[in-house]
């Protein structure tokens, strides 16, 4: 069985010792604070996995997880900002802790220490290089995930395509590039694609099984209300779906129920509820999981056809996909 | 004479073929916005100056003086946030004219951008890698600087040591990193780094010109209202130096009525502009400046001996600090 508490302790020693006392300490106090709130740390995690998974030695590209996951927390803290959320993980959010102004510029701070960590991690110029344009390919397209999300707010015919095309950028981009950034100094860029491809589709698979659990997992499960996405109105792949089977009459009800909030929650929830049930949104939410999974499943089998013992990828797939269920 | 003329309309045009086209348009949309600001355009324009005067081409070190101007402009932005302003360069700020999320969101992926450009400038990996090197040591140092500037506000005793550190940082070290970066190409780091400490005691030089001018410019030469930095209390050197010659009653008076705005406008910047020049801050900083300019034609000097001809650099340096005399 795959220890992932190795790969999280050996990522925490390494944490630990990124004391940024360099420099004016409130910049730096944010930084400690955000990376000191527990995670699970997926991100370095596959990072770590990749590079043990490509003979690779874990202490080579702990700078790399790390920076993988400074990037991380960096988006969360602006995206905090931009939700105005008060709590992250349980934990009071930066700018609320701090102050907006020290959210804005700690963060500022944390995306050119990626690129710090990445630039001293140790590597020939080759092998910087090529982590350098995965890194920064990647960044802009997690930017561009989120501007996506903000938009989505304000659209009223938001496309399946133009959803998935959102929560690729947003939250599987970043995943592939955990991936891949873990085994490009190991094996040629084919391979680290390969692995990346799976963490790409496991990452998509995740992120609608989230959407899929807010509305129809229990709430012991899920740790918070069912139903918050319907109640806040967001524009998830259930209620697209669903948008796209209905006649007008019942599309302009279900834009107007959704949008406001005239009903009180739970009569709201329940008769959205029952609409995505009686189009079948649910159905077909499972089916778009599971055809990810296939396909992550796939990449995994195209590096065994290689020689490579997936078999670690596999469980963390597992332990990904069913710690709610 | 130097061209100054010339280096912008390479950088504009250069400039006006960089459409974002790709993405979102609302996250691109600010980007252009900002870049297309008219402005000065100093440190690509001291980018494009190291260039030549090292014996490379314009053309190969455009894509670097953009990505040193689209950091200024990032930094721009979230300054503008921070500070809560309204106008920049006179044109509504970006987080006025399209919101705050923009604003951030924006900025972050310029931020991101800076080493797209640079990655993608075409130089060989060893170039490549000594300019990022360059530019993310600047950019932390950037960082810290605004966080200083910030800090400064609610500090009650910041020394001139740690003013010029703040200024240094802030602005100085931009202009250092303008012209390494056009230099790095072509030419021995030494040499680069010659020209770059040019630039940055002219930078110190000029950001405390600029705070000299703000309390003893005429208002017709500055182009805003004069004595603006003693009406919104900011700790200029001109203030931190004056408070460190006087005696315990005169030092609580001065910090009293600099903090608060108890007096009118015109009375507050008259009895304080009394003290500064009662204690001879005027003096002593127009000393501050000229010792700047003195080693920034020092390093002028030193290339010269090398048998550079800097003339150009000269006439820059004349440029910019005499432009409002």
């Amino acid at each position: 069985m795959i220890d992932l508490q190795e790969y999280r302790n050996e990522f925490e020693k390494f944490s630990q010792n990124q004391t940024f006392s360099q420099g004016p300490d409130n910049l730096n106090a944010p930084i400690r604070y955000i990376m000191g709130i527990p995670g699970k740390r997926i991100r370095p995690v596959l990072c770590l996995m990749a590079t043990r998974f490509f003979g690779g030695d874990l202490s080579e590209t702990l700078p790399i997880a790390y920076a993988v996951e400074l990037f991380h927390n960096f988006s969360l803290v602006h995206d905090d900002i931009m939700d105005e959320a008060p709590l992250r993980r349980g934990f009071e959010t930066v700018h609320l802790k701090y102050g907006l102004n020290s959210g804005i510029l700690s963060g500022d701070a944390m995306q050119i220490y990626v690129y710090d960590y990445i630039l001293n991690a140790g590597f020939s110029m080759e092998v910087t290089q090529s982590l350098l344009r995965t890194f920064t390919k990647t960044a802009i397209e997690v930017c561009e995930g989120q501007q996506m999300d903000i938009d989505f707010e304000k659209e009223d015919d938001v496309t399946e395509k133009a959803y998935l095309e959102m929560i690729d950028k947003k939250t599987a981009a970043l995943l592939w590039a955990s991936l891949s950034m873990g085994s490009i100094p190991f094996v040629e860029k084919e391979k680290a694609d390969t692995l990346g491809k799976f963490g790409r589709n496991l990452g998509m698979a995740f992120q609608l099984r989230d959407d899929y659990l807010d509305t129809f997992g229990s709430s012991e499960h899920i740790g918070k209300q069912v139903g918050g996405d319907i109640i806040q109105g967001k524009k998830t792949l259930l209620y697209i779906w669903t948008l796209s089977q209905l006649e007008p009459a019942e599309s302009s009800w279900l834009k107007k129920i959704y949008s406001e909030n005239a009903l009180p929650d739970d009569q709201k929830v329940q008769q959205v509820k029952d609409l995505f049930i009686k189009y079948g949104a649910d159905k077909e939410i499972l089916a778009r999981i599971a055809a990810f999974e296939r396909q992550s499943e796939e990449n995994l089998l195209e590096l065994e056809r290689e020689g490579f013992d997936t078999r670690g990828f596999s469980q963390l797939s597992d332990y990904l996909m069913n710690r709610v269920s």
